[in-house]
């Protein structure tokens, strides 16, 4: 039996690393500014704990673009490297400063905010660099060194004449890749995945303008000074503690976020748990619009104040991808590539955190504001709504919280709603019935008719809210919804009471008969009802069950049932047979009285249905100019 | 001056590589399956080209799980290895034997889809692995070799007794991933990423029903055989020779991609090309609904056969990410882990080609069967539409199969159309305006009104088919597009005729001054026309421009002015004062009687316009119940 060990070659590896580890090219950029902002921040965490005896000061980064060179520049003021670092840290694939940094360090550094993980992002300059320099002068009393690569694994090393502390990268930037020498690209860049770095990174100069003196004149221009552009917030909102924010450092994060977004947040969702990982973060929400999927896609994930992707996926739970902010955290765990996630238990633990504060917070805000919570809730009940239905440790604390507007405006917990309602909406088989409404307007009439027997009637208007009421109805017990037009009121809530009709059960009969023969249009199907005299002679209905897993299937999800959607429309055309209309339809005497009253009477009911349209509306509303003259 | 080379030492390396390289556990599967069928595929070359004189046969490679002994083994019937191939392709990390074996026969083995590239795949083992052995035996006369390491990078390396050619890699699966020995596990992952590869593969054995021979009795059972389970299509039809196909082949394929999917496909595209890149695939056009979000990432991409993602942002054109099908190309740059695509120029071709050859296939079923292709429309047009909204060179194309349907259900090219037109709906500025609707039913009296004129009116209901006029009048010349409720139908397509008017203008004022009293409602602006006098009393009429910002803003992208969405509904009043009733307003004695003959005028033209809704459609339906009896 032999042994040994597997081996690997630098030739086959290293042309790996340069061109196909970064699905982007462009993250070249974000990967030596972390290493600057590492440099930086072990300079920092040395000279604090007395082990460097060199003063820190106000250390940046700057980067220098030299389109006319074809040169790259990033400079730090970091630590440094003797030529032995180099070759130890350089010339060594996959060895990583950053790990031995911390390891070293193990307590004091814990929180230091190092970046560095896997030693494999210096190498990232060869996919737009075809020659990378380094010149360093570590903060040791050292000469400063030279390091020379053309992308090969050849380089050369020598001394340098650099006296400043820190290090310089140059990259040579390749033929293919000149687009990184435009200043707007770089720009592009250092926004999209620096802007919160926590060193300040500077490129370029910007004009400020100064205060005038006081004795200037009124034409006098005001006086202007260049100054470092600095592109970053090296201390972003999220950094800090709660208790040193106020309520306007949270909004001028999210414009900070989102210079584009000109709607205010209705809360925010300050995140920070230690244990048993370390995430911090704020979470907005948005108000939102209908057009749920336009709106994902918002929240930032960052490591270490380093901007890792937009997709969170995964981390955050679906029903909160619709909010906006951002989320760090050191121990979510990437991809050696950095801009993907490793899919992975720890994963899992962050998402079911991150759902319970966000119900935790919704829960203190109900308690503490109420009146604010129910301005807010046409705002954010979608995402409450979309939690209840897909998580079920979410429902149980939403469904304290959870509200229930009425056309009126009022607003219910379901608890609260059940209370106020048990006395008149229970009906004969002991069932409570939750009346709802879709649409104040499109379904007035029916609302007026339930609204007329003291009813309280529900607005529920979400997409979603089919699926929702079906999970209600599963879950709690003895319930059920209905909406007020899928039949007329003394159905919705059956009574022990019954109304006496006006017609014999011959005369019933008859106007049966005679109204089948004339409405031809087979979606509807008669029923004639002793209701109030009041009450509308001729009301359509649609039952609530077939309606309900139809629009369940067009929003998706399960409960709707297969092929439900193409089923054709069908109505119920309830008759009032106590209303007087409906007695001269019986009795009139010439038959085309008669097929009058019952088509214009059937017109009505349909136009209070919304179901009047096209041609037959076109010719309701001439022959109703007719009537007018 | 110093030289050197950079180094890697596989210590450093090896973790990586076995942990974070890829974001997904589970794609072991697919390195090791694609690992045998590149040493079932070379073996097939090798014999097809005299290089290994022995039995190619019929291989498969086959998948065992024993659960009980935490193992999984993936068998091959390949070329095996002697025990130097081992050392050489196993131990030596990013050694790829597949890129060596195709520079070596370069020229003959150019088409044999080998599939490695990277020569990492075989280390995603120790991602779900502790322990993994290799037990071979080459095709070659020489002795079987065993290979086991435990993921350090030590191994040990000796004969076995192994005698059948081919390859055995048996996972000792670790205890953080025993979901890997499930069965139902297994066959999920097969299913996703090796459903057509090019060997056929083998998990377990399944029941099959044989016919009943001739003699059996009617209450026999039919004899069952027990047969291996192949889990893959080895030829799926995208690999094919179109010639080769039938339309039901397409079809069947069809099936085979989305088994959930009940509904037909519209027609197919098949991608065939060799230059300047390899790709090959089948698209097709299914039945779009309205919600275009949640119709996305059903293209699957595919490398020599492999599954790699169904997310093909940036390969396919935007507006085609709502088609499905297929899409293999081995030269479409991966990111090493083989799950994402490499930024790049290339892929930016393979775009710009699968929009030609979309477009080529749409104008010759256009060409080749106008009635088919007209009757397939209102599926397509959202897709053809978007395309021609966002890529310029598809507009120049689609500009001459893109249709334009009538109200009629007639169908023109806009070039027909022009010629169809031009001599009624010509304005005396030159300009022809082309008339449409977007919802038959809701706009019924203004269609009627145009077509009374002789004019066609066009149905164009998709959602960004305000952003596709907006394009068609600036990109064509003296055209305009306008609703027909934008103004009353003389306005819209003004002539140099004109109306004699039946009042005077001292009348005209008084009955402006008259209506302006009684009509409080603000958002409506009073404007009398002398019309045809059996044109409408009353029309209400809402402006083109103004409506068609908005629209575009709801459906976002540019072309809408910021903050319009939130503009008030602005509405004419069109008063016909050559109509009979309007002169009976104006005549009216009673103050009581003008009040109530303009309200129901205002109703009624309310009605035709849909804006008579909620209280004040209830009580318009309570006050018509009244004058039916």
């Amino acid at each position: 039996m032999a042994t040994g060990k597997i081996n690997v070659s630098v030739e086959n590896i290293f042309p790996l690393i340069k061109k196909f580890l970064y699905s982007d090219h462009e993250i070249f950029l974000r990967e030596l500014i972390s290493n600057a902002t590492d440099a930086t921040l072990k300079l920092k965490h040395l000279t604090s704990i007395g082990e460097a005896k060199v003063e820190y000061g106000n250390p940046v980064i700057e980067i220098k673009v030299d389109k006319e060179g074809k040169k790259i520049h990033i400079i730090d003021q970091g630590l440094g490297m003797t030529a032995d670092e180099v070759e130890k840290y350089i010339n060594q694939v996959a060895f990583s400063g950053a790990e031995e940094f911390l390891d070293k360090y193990k307590d004091s550094a814990k929180d230091s905010g190092i970046i560095g993980h896997f030693g494999l992002g210096f190498y990232s300059a060869f996919m737009v660099a075809d020659k990378v320099e380094i010149i360093t002068k570590s903060f040791k009393d050292e000469p400063a060194a030279h390091w020379t690569c053309d992308g090969s694994p050849n380089f050369t090393l020598e001394e340098a004449d650099k006296t400043e502390r820190g290090t310089e990268i140059i990259l040579h930037v390749a033929d293919d890749s000149t687009e990184f020498l435009e200043d707007s690209k770089i720009n592009e860049l250092l926004t999209k995945y620096n802007k919160f770095m926590p060193v300040p990174i500077k490129f370029g100069m910007r004009t400020e303008t100064l205060p005038k003196p006081e004795d200037a004149k009124e034409e006098d221009p005001a006086p202007t000074q260049e100054v470092d552009n600095i592109i970053n917030n090296p201390n972003p909102a999220w950094t800090k503690a709660p208790a040193d924010l106020q309520e306007e450092d949270y909004k001028g994060f999210y414009r900070e976020l989102y210079p584009m977004q000109f709607e205010e947040p209705l809360f925010h969702i300050h995140l920070n748990v230690d244990y048993p990982f370390n995430l911090t973060g704020i979470l907005y929400f948005p108000k939102l619009t209908n057009d749920l999927n336009i709106q994902k896609d918002r929240i930032q994930l960052y490591q270490n104040q380093v901007f890792v992707t937009d997709n969170v996926e995964g981390i955050v739970p679906e029903f909160l991808t619709m909010l906006r902010g951002v989320i760090d955290s050191p121990d979510i765990p990437l991809n050696v590539s950095r801009s993907y996630l490793q899919a992975d238990g720890a994963v899992k633990k962050i998402s079911s955190y991150i759902s319970r504060k966000v119900a935790d917070k919704l829960s203190s805000l109900f308690k503490n504001n109420r009146e604010d919570f129910e301005a807010k809730w046409n705002d954010i009940k979608i995402v409450i709504e979309y939690g209840m239905l897909s998580d079920d440790k979410f429902f149980d604390k939403a469904d304290k919280f959870a509200l229930y507007p009425t056309v009126d405006g009022a607003f219910y917990t379901f608890e609260e709603l059940q209370e106020k309602i048990k006395a008149t909406q229970t009906d004969k088989d002991n069932k409570l019935v939750l009346l709802y409404a879709s649409d104040k307007e499109a379904q007035h009439s029916y609302i007026e008719a339930a609204k007329a027997k003291g009813y309280e009637v529900l607005l529920l208007d979400s997409p979603i809210i089919s699926h929702l009421m079906q999970k209600l109805e599963t879950s709690k017990e003895n319930i059920s919804f209905a909406r007020v037009d899928a039949d007329h009121i003394d159905n919705l809530i059956k009574k022990d009471e019954e109304q006496i009709s006006k017609l014999s059960e011959e005369e019933k009969e008859t106007l049966k008969k005679e109204l089948e023969e004339t409405i031809t249009n087979k979606s509807f199907t008669v029923q004639l009802e002793a209701m109030d005299s009041n009450a509308a002679p001729f009301t359509i209905t649609e039952p609530e069950f077939m309606r309900r897993m139809k629009e369940m299937q067009q929003t998706g999800g399960g409960g709707g049932m297969f092929g439900m959607g193409n089923m054709p429309e069908m109505y119920n055309l309830i008759v009032n047979t106590n209303h007087a209309l409906v007695s001269e339809i019986l009795t009139a005497d010439a038959p085309e009285t008669k097929t009058r009253l019952i088509n214009q009477s059937l017109d009505l009911a349909r136009l209070s249905k919304g179901l009047l349209k096209g041609e037959e509306l076109t010719n309701f509303i001439k022959r109703s100019y007719e009537m007018v003259k």
